[in-house]
């Protein structure tokens, strides 16, 4: 028998924060942290409004193309600024003109003699990682571009990405621990990714500062589902190596390698798979989600792209399903619960740790 | 001029009871009692939920045909249990695989070695009286099943039944108020079951315990139209014998007589109908409701049957219609009102006593 | 540069006025004012009814023709009166049959002996100013019929009046705000009815009491669209005199005069336009708006009509829009923002401040 420990449900804006609790969906988001605003794609001349951490922005690019993030919110009179219009580079907001450039300074207030220079609405900083838009919301002076996630393999021409979005009525603790448990893989993803020898292969844990780190390595099975179609080594023993890594509140990637013990002549022996799952809060109980699945061989086959955007697709709406179900659940039922945590929630109570933790220090609790 | 007594409407989840107050819409629910769950043709091999009391429940049949009721959230990761599968009369959570035995008892958790005994789902106690599957949610300790309410009648050769049901935004006290007060018969349900003669008439209240019983008799005067048809004694003058019980916050019973002083040779003198209210909340503002309309004479007539049934959907629906649009100015004015009372409103204030001072001994309080 | 003052948003609900504060949505309602309950023409002998300051109404007509106004809640069993039947002038309960006359007063209780004569639903005093009927909701003490608003425009053969009703979830305080404030004309509104030559024009404000009221004039101008049109001045140089006053929480009017300093022999030198806004709010976030343009001159032209509704229709629809998107902008957005204000914001914040001060004074406050 193992731990079975319980974790209490703070409710949402309690002021205290406990040593050694986790987090769940009640913990206040964590906002120094690079997320992703939008894909670039989604980012043009036409404002578009998004909300992200519980805030309204309005995302355009200049005429030279660089991607900008203001408040969906005129300084003045709160009209949502994405309703507004561009002229090159100044946003003017559509209820009394008044103008903006992209650092949010005001540059002119049709109404005023004088431009109101000390006038402005909140920019937020943003790095722009084809194929990802990323955006800072929280203290401006901790913005360190350094800390943007590195995800090459999305922008490479040696990969093929095949990707998808979800809006789903979920909190993003629970997405992360759902991807850093895969001993629910055999029962809400059948046949698909899980396999049964999968499930009981050994996995080790680490932490490497705030990441945490599944590895896990099976040697000498078929392939799931999922892998066997691409790699045609559908039945045939293979090693398969695979890397969980909840990177950031905003991140997760899992890398997964097959390799092919006795390959045929001319055959590829390693075929790389990096799935990178993308989460930005709307709110403590709605996420944007966007994931890529990316292959390092066979990168024209069309064949391969759709099965993968197939399996994929169906996969994480299971997930998404999943959750949205239990999210319902906890918000209108009437009696609480604190939930069991059993052997295998190791990584996630890990990771759950880390952003309680996070959320405390962000609240000025030293815990 | 009779009592004009006000009654405060008390904030849902105040903690203070006070001495001589009437339930309402905002009293907390009583827990020890037993409520009907679902009917039993409802609950089969597939799993259902339902939420009762604010609590969300699974339902389903062992593979021998007894009824369980487990608490519809795994208590691991929340997720809803009526969204996995049975194996036999072994529950499998669609998460994690997680096992439960009918009694809610953890019987596998396949991602552990060694089977967690000391994990459970709350499972409840249910009693089958065909056709009502009855739940105890209140304290285990408290449920007796020697307390479930009797209705024969609803499983019994000699009577035939019509019946319907409705889920309705209201709360169960109103619905009893509306049960235990017939001076609305005429103005709600002009021409069907009220007659102007029957509303007059005098009636006795008792009570039993906390059961509220009226007791009425109407001499020599023609039948309500709910009556005259089936009984094909329209326009004739007849006894009326009618009893209303609030026999408990799940169920209220009504027993009509009707007494043809003057058969013609070889017809009935007395025709029964017995009419059975149930009543499950929800929660505060919401209702499970499930009405019986049980007859002891010409069983096998279906045209009576047909019209026992309209009419009886008719004026039950006249009553959802009424508290449902009751809740509604209640819920949205921003004005409090106490309500008035008078005289004919003395059983549904015995009953409203009497749940009141239910749930507050249910909150710890001596009143 | 001109002053840059920031406002807290009070929350809704908070005990606490402060000296110098400014309404917002969140500013309790003013009670003790005439305001629009329904045009003339809404009311008759069908029971209609319509939630105004948060309260419930039913609205009907006696055989007399005479328009009532009682709380729509019976004092019984909260039974919405409208859902109820008029015999008469009387307005009978569709649940118990309890009856009321016009002034509220219980008149009969069928299930009583004896009238239950101290049972009344509050009735509210309406004065009937065709098309108008006006309601006082506040201290009975204080309806005063001298301080209904005069609108004789509306009701004058030698005016002719178009006009058109909104609900809109956005709250009085900034719908008066936007129609005190011309210089969102040219951004909203662009061509219809603002010209950058009139929003750079300058204008005087006043207050007699509690009446704000902003004075301009453009001299030598050609006129905006709406107001060339109807006028068949287009392109022409005139003298526009217009005053906007906000007459009171429920009331803005705006007088134009179109002068044409040279007209042909024949032709009229004097164009009057008078525009009525009408604000009932239904709470602190949605209105009921009714608007009138009234013009005196050349009453038979459908084309006029024509013109003249469909260019006040857009522009008070662009407004509604407006406002709508900043409603929700404002109570869905999670982080706190203090508008700014600017100097053409002066007689928008002196409204603003009358309506604090009057909200502060009805809840006791001495600021």
């Amino acid at each position: 028998m193992d731990m079975l420990v319980e974790h209490p449900r703070i409710p949402l804006g309690e002021k205290e924060f406990e040593a050694g609790s986790f987090a769940d969906h009640t913990t206040p988001l964590i906002r120094n942290c690079w997320y992703v605003a939008a894909l670039g794609g989604e980012v043009s001349r036409e404002i578009i409004s998004r909300r992200l951490l519980g805030v309204d922005i309005a995302l355009y690019r200049t005429e030279a193309g660089a991607p900008v993030a203001v408040r969906n919110r005129c300084p003045h009179r709160s009209f949502p600024l994405a309703k507004g219009r561009l002229v090159g580079d100044t946003l003017i907001c559509g209820y009394h003109g008044m103008q903006f450039d992209p650092s949010g300074r005001c540059v002119s207030m049709p109404s005023m003699p004088i431009v109101p220079t000390n006038a402005q609405v909140r920019s937020f900083d943003l790095v722009e990682r084809a194929p990802l838009i990323w955006i800072w919301m929280g203290d401006p002076n901790k913005a360190d571009e350094s800390l943007v996630p590195d995800t090459p393999w999305l922008n490479d021409e040696n990969w093929k990405s095949v990707s998808g979005q979800f809006f789903l009525n979920s909190d993003y603790v629970s997405m992360h621990e759902n991807l850093l448990d895969q001993t629910h893989f055999p029962f809400l993803h059948p046949g698909v990714i899980g396999t049964p020898e999968y499930a009981r292969s050994k996995l080790k844990i680490r932490r490497e500062g705030e990441v945490v780190i599944i590895d896990r390595l099976l040697k000498n099975s078929p392939p799931p589902g999922v892998y066997a179609m691409p790699t045609g080594l559908t039945g045939k023993p293979v090693d398969r190596h695979s890397e969980a890594r909840f990177q950031s509140p905003a991140l997760h990637v899992a890398f997964a390698k097959i390799v092919n013990p006795t390959p045929p002549p001319g055959a590829l022996t390693e075929y790389c798979f990096n799935i990178t799952h993308i989460f930005t809060p709307e709110n403590n109980e709605s996420i944007h989600y966007w994931w890529f699945n990316s292959r390092n061989f066979d990168l024209q086959n069309k064949a391969s792209d759709e099965f993968l955007h197939a399996a994929s697709d169906k996969a994480y709406l299971e997930d998404v399903d999943a959750l949205e179900w239990i999210m319902d659940v906890v918000r209108k039922d009437t009696e609480k619960q604190f939930d069991l945590n059993f052997a295998p929630d190791k990584p996630g109570l890990l990771m759950r740790r880390a952003l309680y933790d996070r959320a405390a220090a962000e609240a000025g609790y030293e815990l």
